[in-house]
């Protein structure tokens, strides 16, 4: 039975199976923490601005890195589809790996403690999240059931036990929280100290506000479903691309049938970013969200949706119809989607025609 | 704005608007240990066996008791709705509360204490839970967003941050963990000493296995919808008491736009029941309840059911209809949902007509 004492084994590192994505590295501080956890494995550095700064990787990692002009000669006319100075860039770092699992991170998000002082591994948690099953069917009230020391509760149906496969695991911060602009203008002192040991599987018909700042997920299984959209240079929005990752994936995985999970582990987000610049690039995404969020919830991929790829396609037109009206940059950014399901499948011709486990 | 330090506010104890339903005391200590936080409030202790038997309440408490005969004077032939020789007779109590919150704790459960070692107030944080709003539409991934310290995560949209009234705060075990038998017997040693700082609303359209144990309401808002079914004595099931009712007032919760609540606070649950005096009662509910989530997953309520006594009286015909080819049982079960919110209005006269907010 899942999480007897017994049967607990070592999380296995997946040392072959995993790439970490990194959008720019503006600071060397970073790799340095990170490096007991991460030299293990590849990274994929993602350069977001003028590509001929250099940014330094300090010796004995393991890396790949590129920047816009790489970006235009791998993608040709489809580049359009990456974000060029936005982070959102981080996306091309997914269709270029070639690994079944994918971490990624921001630099600005270094080693965070647990209550007992120790340093939180967090790419080992995000593991251990993928490799267990999640539970979207049904309300579990001691959290993940397959954690040591858990298990489903009287009335959890036994049916449901087996759960179904991980999609993504969405780790949380300390010290400064995720906020919108409003809430950091109105809070600039608020961090987040609270330690919450849980993780769980938000239900089917749930959208959640994914952060991209530490994230995984299962790239064989929902890869082309992570486009970071359009954003930064020549956008008229920004810090909405985790966002717009999160609700699409949200309801393919719904529609699926995979399991998206949050809570542990936690990174320490070490600055805040600046609240009127944000302001700037979310001002039209606050707005648009309120029917950005009735779209994704009443949105629904037909039974010929079987593959990511399909589901894709499908809620492009979806927000090409829908949201269109809204305003035109979803007309483009429709465009955008179906130009980014063309790139992956250029660069992952394996993965095109796949039929959905 | 919620939650920042300026307008965080002492927890109103609610002295005359709360009783504390227990079903049956059977040790002393039990009220000993609660004596710091329970004497402020009214109890009405439900004798769930022998009415021969005497309880014995310590000095100092403001209580009511009920036994079986009490329960047939007062209902006289209604009295057929409640459970006799099993806890489920606690809803009696709710019943004929006054007052606009209940808590209800088992006499087996008693204080726990948080990480730092400071006991907990349970019913402190029940009233917190109960006083501010719950967001079922939309998850918020720094669990609630009410507490002090935390908030609305960026992506949150700005028109559900109102959120809801809460109906339900279902409390959590530390110790000996809510497991059915066969779980009990798998993993007799597993204990839950997992102290999870979490207070979260369970989202709309989702089930979650509501324990009795350790729960508040807001009896004004959906007390007729507390029924804990026909169980025990002449009955063939049991231990799914509070699951029934858990299941009927999370779909009524939904439809009437109200919120539930899980986490915080936790008691200390002190002794595993005996798992084979489990299995026994709830054999039946376990193969049974394949068949009750379901139908509750995809029960619906008219637009006519606009107070909880008409959700209630909608979901007694449904489950008669539908479950009723499960099991005779179940037709039994739904003529004493009637029954029993025909006791309801007998003794909350001014509640029937009213209409839901």
């Amino acid at each position: 039975m899942a999480g007897s004492p017994a049967t607990v084994k070592p999380t296995p590192i997946l040392k072959d199976e995993l790439d970490i994505v990194i959008p720019t590295i503006r600071n060397l501080d970073f790799l340095e923490m990170w490096r007991p956890f991460f030299q293990p494995y590849h990274l994929i550095i993602v350069q977001d601005g003028d590509p001929s700064k250099t940014i330094k990787v300090p010796e004995g990692f393991d890396y790949e890195l590129y920047n816009r002009n790489d970006i235009n000669r791998i993608l040709g006319p489809k580049a359009s589809c990456i974000s060029f100075k936005d982070s959102a860039c981080r996306c091309f770092g997914f269709m270029v790996s070639k690994k079944k699992y994918i971490y990624t991170i921001d630099d600005d998000c270094f080693v965070a403690k647990d209550p007992t002082g120790q340093q939180i591994n967090a790419l080992e948690q995000h593991i251990k999240n993928l490799l267990s099953p999640s539970t979207p069917h049904f309300f579990n009230t001691l959290y993940d059931p397959y954690r040591e020391g858990a298990d489903f509760v009287r009335g959890y149906p036994f049916s449901l036990r087996e759960g179904v496969s991980t999609a993504i695991s969405h780790g949380l911060w300390m010290n400064i929280p995720d906020y919108d602009a409003p809430t950091q203008l109105v809070k600039p002192l608020e961090r987040n100290t609270r330690y919450v040991d849980a993780v769980m599987t938000i239900p089917k018909g749930t959208l959640f506000p994914m952060c991209g700042m530490n994230l995984a997920f299962n790239r064989e299984l929902v890869g082309p479903a992570l486009y970071f959209g359009l954003m930064g240079d020549g956008q008229p929005i920004g810090r909405y691309d985790d966002m717009w990752a999160g609700w699409c994936v949200k309801v393919i995985c719904d529609h699926m049938g995979w399991g998206v999970k949050t809570g542990l582990p936690y990174i320490w987000h070490s600055k805040a970013s600046n609240p009127f610049v944000n302001l700037k690039k979310e001002y039209k995404g606050i707005f648009w969200q309120e029917e950005i969020i009735p779209f994704f919830q009443s949105v629904k991929m037909s039974k010929e949706a079987t593959t990511v790829q399909k589901c894709y396609i499908e809620l492009s037109k979806e927000v090409k119809e829908k949201l269109g009206k809204v305003d035109p940059y979803f007309d483009k950014l429709a465009d955008a989607m179906v130009t980014w399901i063309e790139a992956w499948d250029e660069l992952n011709p394996s993965s095109a025609e796949k039929p959905a486990k």
